[in-house]
């Protein structure tokens, strides 16, 4: 375990909206790069059309596609955008609900917004770094 | 995709703890009535004694109602409070779980407390409104 | 119903990664003693090598122990930190993602890290006590 003290949090926060047919990860990256923030953290709900969703499978070192083809609820969304340009790195959890109240879940691969989804976008008051992690070829935080 | 910089956070939080028995979202929008609360979002876990889970049918423009007849406790609970007296609108998702580990989830029409659900809302700088979406019609937040 | 107001929120923020192998109560504990922080919530995504749920049985006022023995996608991990050493308590509620993407979840009993699990820490601008509960045995949040 290690640990980064953020510092006294006077954050900005943004309430940034997604509209049918707008693909999740596309439009936060395209969100963060206007507005010029490095680190954040964010929450959201709302509802996509479809959702890729990823399974890390640790002896294989990637991750395993998990389609699901069909209008969900966003149950929950959570995750954190670190790094600028082209090494901005979004990393994103959800759980989605299906018509019969059944859910799936995984690491966000690829997702499209309908009709909406809500995202709170928190910035953070120290940047994060990500590095490359040898065993499992992931780039994960490293608070160092 | 719209954003709304809510601007620098200095929000006053709250820790609202509903008791058994307690209907979370008429315990909510009293909360925000007696505090002058106009828009925040909150997350929180706790249990229901039971929960009328939805899932918004696009075609038939309504959410289908999934109950959820037993004690279950909330894995997730978030969303948002947006305007005021009459016109406040309270927006959230929820995950829960049942005796043998399985989960449902959906957007909140309603649910009762047993025993506790801890819930922190954070206040938002900025007001948010939401519009009328004529497509689904579903009030949308509308940062615009 | 009872609420807290918790007080303009200028609140040290910190990110604790948790590496492979690493418990997570146990390392949280450690982090909110060394930093000596009395309350405290959080929200994570990450990974467990293996997590033991637990379901409140009211009849029992007992957790009933749910293992999941296997390699699961942290989807959301939400919870608070509330007093000081020996009386820490940590409440935390987990969704986790299998291989083929369903999902179990309840309270967090135990769970082991891998590779990582990535802890947003918001430290609380006031304390808040928890108190004994008599009908369940549970101590649950007292915003007095």
């Amino acid at each position: 375990m290690r640990s980064k003290k953020l510092g006294v949090s006077t954050p900005q926060t943004y309430a940034v909206v997604l509209d049918t047919g707008e693909p999740v990860l596309d439009k936060l990256r395209e969100f963060a790069s206007a507005e010029g923030i490095s680190t954040s953290h964010f929450t959201a709900i709302g509802a996509f059309e479809s959702v890729t969703l990823g399974y890390f499978d640790l002896d294989q070192t990637r991750y395993l596609e998990i389609p699901v083809e069909e209008q969900v609820e966003v149950l929950t969304m959570a995750g954190d955008m670190v790094g600028s340009g082209e090494d901005r790195r979004i990393h994103a959890h959800v759980v989605v609900g299906r018509r019969d109240g059944t859910t799936r879940g995984g690491h966000l691969l690829h997702a499209v917004t309908r009709p909406t989804l809500e995202v709170m976008v928190t910035e953070s008051p120290a940047e994060l770094a990500r590095r490359y992690d040898e065993t499992t070829g992931l780039t994960l935080i490293d608070p160092g």
